[in-house]
């Protein structure tokens, strides 16, 4: 019997009628001839209350006690979406991550999935149950219970569509796919029905927000194909599965827009060797994520060394580099916050030409200043003042014809 | 190294300042040179509000799925608390009731501890951790997640106390400890600086709500002195220990009163074997459970049988009344509400004379009028009109000077 994974989000699962159409959709699959996993976040806002109980009880909770007590939300919820099916009349069995063979290492709120003994679950559905799995939590091999971190109970679907070897992972979510741009900003964004692992990994990294990193790399190493869809309709959304050689016609798959990015360029860098991995040692050590990184050839002796962080305290970022400059002998450090990263992603572009050369006209007819170009293999970005950051991003998406 | 186990109920863990002020009497026990074992409830209402939400969901919630639920609230609690003690500079950890070796049976809602493996908690007590347990839950050999049923946390810390061969099960509650009879009843009554088991079981099952019976055998089978003390003060509680011979020099201890029982008197019972069994099968069949059962001698043929029982739905009772008259070929039925019983216990009944006496004669001066009387080797109670029970329980506690 093929295995069907279901993924209900903490939007999906806010209230009681939310968890009676989880259930009936659970239901559904179960009567087309599927066998049935349901993995649940928290109920909407559960987290986010929890963890302002723990504020209130200490400044700095310990990671175990933030797992033990975040790992709560999601049993309530997997509790509750059993009673619902049970209650349609099917059988139906909640487990927690522990219970479902969730183990994973010992990084507390960060865990990550070692194995799953799919054993006691595999039981359950050769007798006909509906399995419901609490996301987002494992247990460590001293039994502690763990959490996954963000998008946790992402990775949890696919990992146990994985291990169950199903036929797909369906993540079920307050959107109804993956858009080619954010719809908010560009209302000509279409949405998708189909693109590649390679692709959404960069559009989420590149600040598409639907899906985490982790669960689509977990999805691509074990070619898990995941539907992403909504919860609130039963329209088919977009699928993430490998490129087929249709896919690649379309050099262009989508366009992201990431913001309050900040340039740090550093003139006169002595041409030293060490020189350079001192300066990211130390802006790690401040714990500034650097996004980044772009060196200009320049003299024998100095280089011009330049990149981009997204960090919360600008004044930490203007510390940092006035720090850097006076410690590795700089002539002269700029630091320019305001800016955003407009990039255009798609297998395609390995085979098009004249990609780049389209996404650099569009710009230059609407007049926006490009101050830096990074590409990659199947993505092109450009960082832009964020207050043109907009209107770069919609004339790009109208530039490789994304709109619908 | 002593050990201590410290329960605190859902009051005593309500919001973030009484769960400091819980963290604050560990770290106390502990500094006093205690290994020291915490069991707590859920937060104040939590247990109610999951009720609730399992009630939005189902009608008849699975008893497998609701205690999933319900675990959820002891499991916030235990992690809140050891953030609490670890905020204050101290180590400890939290464990569910499964990772503390509490091993049940598989009776959901209702599961009984079949044993308890205490070696992942006396490793932490021998790293000086404070461990912190969560009540009323357990496992069962299936690894499913089980609740205790009501009063489950106090069996759960005196099981721990007995399983841990602890110096004291201290219960923390917002009462500061057993009285001689209710306060809200009786201005005059007296916190007990101890009871004995026999004395406090007999209390709990005859109206005194402090400790749920299970915890009390519990306690007396494995000779657990437990301590009931407030969580808001300094103050020593009542200690519930083994009977000591000095104990016993005082006839009576306490004084209880139970309301809302109803008698049933079926006159001209057909004196025939297994008439009277064929009747209390009759009776538990549906639902109505029974306290007391007085018979008397009467003709040959014939006897008189009555019994009482706490039942919410008078309508109810009173239709099996009919339907047990009509059955069993029985001349006549009285169905009588608004009665209490009041009782006296005492281990030192056993040695002296008079109890009963100065009872009956203390009602007679207040023309408190006795429906009937029941004993029991350290109980003796009467039946009265409820309108007549406060003043009934004031007299009596009078006579056996048991006030302030």
């Amino acid at each position: 019997m093929p295995t069907i994974v279901q993924k209900f989000g903490g939007t999906s699962v806010a209230d009681a009628e939310r968890i009676h159409r989880a259930a009936r959709r659970a239901i559904l699959a179960k009567s087309a001839g599927n066998d049935v996993v349901l993995v649940v976040s928290a109920m909407g806002h559960t987290t986010d209350h929890l963890v302002d109980l723990a504020r209130q009880v200490a400044r700095k909770p310990s990671k175990r006690e933030m797992d033990m007590l975040l790992a709560t939300g999601e049993q309530v919820s997997i509790a509750l979406v059993a009673m619902a099916i049970q209650e349609a009349g099917h059988s139906a069995i909640s487990l927690t991550g522990a219970q479902a063979g969730m183990l994973t290492d010992s990084s507390h709120t960060l865990a990550r999935i070692k194995s799953i003994d799919t054993s006691r679950l595999r039981g359950y559905l050769a007798e006909g149950k509906i399995a419901i799995v609490a996301g987002f939590q494992g247990v460590d091999p001293s039994f502690n219970i763990t959490t996954l971190g963000r998008g946790g109970s992402d990775t949890t679907a696919v990992a146990l569509a994985a291990a169950l070897k199903a036929e797909t992972c369906e993540i079920y979510t307050d959107v109804d796919g993956i858009y080619t741009t954010d719809p908010r900003l560009v209302p000509q964004a279409r949405k998708l029905d189909r693109i590649s692992y390679d692709e959404m990994l960069e559009m989420a990294s590149l600040g598409a927000g639907v899906m985490h990193g982790r669960s689509i790399e977990l999805g691509m190493k074990y070619g898990v194909p995941i539907h992403v869809r909504s919860s609130f309709t039963d329209m088919p959304g977009t699928m993430i599965m490998n490129a087929t050689p249709d896919m690649e016609s379309i050099s262009v798959r989508g366009a992201t827009l990431k913001r309050d990015i900040t340039r740090i360029t550093l003139l006169g860098v002595p041409n030293r060797p060490g020189i350079v991995a001192g300066i990211f040692e130390e802006v790690a050590r401040r714990g500034i994520f650097v996004d980044d990184i772009f060196q200009n050839a320049a003299a024998a002796t100095e280089a011009t060394l330049g990149f981009t962080v997204t960090h919360d305290d600008l004044d930490e970022v203007r510390a940092a580099a006035a720090d850097l400059a006076k410690k590795f002998a700089i002539t002269q450090q700029q630091v320019e916050p305001g800016l955003a990263r407009v990039s255009v992603i798609g297998v395609g572009m390995r085979s098009h030409r004249g990609v780049a050369a389209t996404m650099f006209q569009a710009l230059a007819r609407a007049s926006v200043n490009v101050e830096n170009i990074t590409t990659s293999e199947i993505v092109i970005s450009v960082l832009v003042r964020d207050s043109e950051a907009e209107r770069a991003l919609q004339v790009v998406h109208a530039a490789f014809g994304l709109g619908g």
